[in-house]
């Protein structure tokens, strides 16, 4: 095979990773070993990426398909409002890529690792014939002394987002910064009732929080906040439909009281804008309301495989 | 595509998922949320298993391969001393499979996962057009108020296994038990030094322990356990080629003090057989030594890609 065996392999990204006190087993052992800070419990998400659904290797360098296996993660624990401390990464490498090409994907991981104080504390390799894929888990801990799920919206909450959204395919769903601090801030500055990151965009992602907390939601079609990744050329109705469908912003949707949101409005605690793009209602029903009254049930469709030519 | 859309295939996978309250946030949100008991940490593995590299969908069910996935980890846990207590399943899915391939997938890991107390709290799914993966990622905890790493074993321990060796191919590496119950056992009986699970074969995983200890080993090619699944017909030497080389036994591998292993030769606490098979010395050398005196260097060879046809 072109990869060198799978120890050296292992040998190559345990001297590339960073341990501290966190973890008196990493990397090299049978499991890793990490002590809990506090008793707020552990947050756990897992995301597989794979070649030609998540990425393209042909369009993108390696070391950002290594960087966004760990963002997505990064982003699931700050929809939780936690902090990331650890990974672990499983690799699934085609037999014909050469050694430099894991090292890239590696390098670009450990790169956004470094900047959120996560450790690589363990993993797994094999190679195959077929195509490259990256399974990463994180390992985080709630902030303030909870979670945040996405199960907790009322009725007359505002529905809010951070950022802007769409045409993130154009290069963002690589390059994102997951929102670990800003969603850290917003816990501190308010009572978050639901929090999601929108991997999958409104369309998909509000339902989540609608179907979690058992509640209706009218989302306002033309305050939502669109990306200037969107063709501006296009009719509005369309960017729209981008801003709501496209996905992989990994922004925050999130529910607060109106006068929490009325707060976040007039002044954020973030660097970034918060926008209010509707409200929680009675009943189970998921709306998109536009400002000439036009109401209509929210699409269905969220982010679809769009690398994927079969 | 054949299977249904991911928010209905989390939803089923939910609806078979235990949840205790050792889980406040469980599958269906951002990520899990653990609580974790003592101050001990927690251990965390992964295993990415792949279609054609660690099982074979035209030989065996849909549920051999939940199961091992899930199985392989439990032995990771194992090999710690440690208790699991939940998962974590990546999928990755053949477009073409049917519902029910899935169905029977899961229903393999979920049996296997009651047997042992195991909540699955979260997952990832996907669809593309190549083989099917699978990555688990397990969560335990370690007892006895420390987990047993490989790295502690000391000149003059006795290398000691569980069980036989050799010919899991023929059904073994699909259907064995984790030896979660016997480490732990294990623990409690002696002060265990170094501890790792047979995955590999003792050819590879012995020097996992000898190169985290600092240490050499000596092998008694002679005293290694061959497993009746090993041909009875070959030659000796060809079926303790299988025992030190076949691998996914998934059987433990420990050192202990003289005492310790003469008294669990004396006495198993296990219901399974427990063999010194070598010992530990100073130096980094790794051999294996016959009965006639015939001295040689442990094989590399470890565990081969049997499955894989390229």
């Amino acid at each position: 095979m072109a990869v060198r065996d799978e120890f050296s392999l292992i040998d190559q990204i345990r001297r590339r990773a960073v341990v501290t006190e966190r973890t008196p087993l990493g990397i090299g052992d049978d499991a890793a070993l990490l002590t809990v800070s506090g008793d707020a419990g552990v947050l756990l998400a897992v995301d597989v990426l794979t070649e030609g659904v998540h990425f393209d290797l042909n369009a993108c360098a390696p070391e950002a398909v290594g960087r966004k296996a760990l963002a997505v993660n990064l982003s699931d624990i700050a929809a939780m409002a936690g902090r990331p401390t650890a990974a672990l990464v499983g690799l699934v490498l085609p037999r014909q890529r050469s050694e430099s090409f894991i090292d890239r994907v590696m390098e670009g991981l450990f790169q956004l690792a470094a900047e959120f104080d996560v450790e690589v504390v363990g993993g797994d390799t094999n190679t195959w014939d077929g195509p490259f894929v990256i399974s990463v888990t994180v390992v985080g801990e709630p902030t303030g002394g909870r979670a945040i799920s996405r199960g907790g919206a009322c009725a007359g909450d505002w529905l809010m987002v951070t950022g802007a959204l769409g045409g993130s395919l154009s290069g963002r769903h690589l390059s994102f910064r997951p929102r670990v601090s800003e969603a850290q801030l917003l816990h501190q500055a308010v009572d978050l009732h639901a929090m999601i990151d929108l991997s999958d965009g409104i369309a998909s992602d509000a339902r989540h929080i609608a179907r979690e907390s058992n509640v209706g939601l009218i989302v306002e079609a033309d305050a939502i906040p669109i990306h200037e990744d969107v063709d501006p050329s296009q009719p509005l109705a369309e960017r729209q439909r981008h801003a709501i469908s496209d996905g992989e912003d990994f922004e925050l949707l999130f529910t607060v009281s109106a006068e929490d949101g009325q707060r976040l409005v007039e002044k954020s605690p973030l660097g970034i804008s918060i926008t209010r793009i509707g409200e929680v209602v009675d009943g189970t029903e998921c709306r998109l309301r536009y400002t000439d009254g036009r109401i209509e049930p929210l699409p269905k469709g969220g982010w679809v495989h769009r690398f994927d030519h079969s």
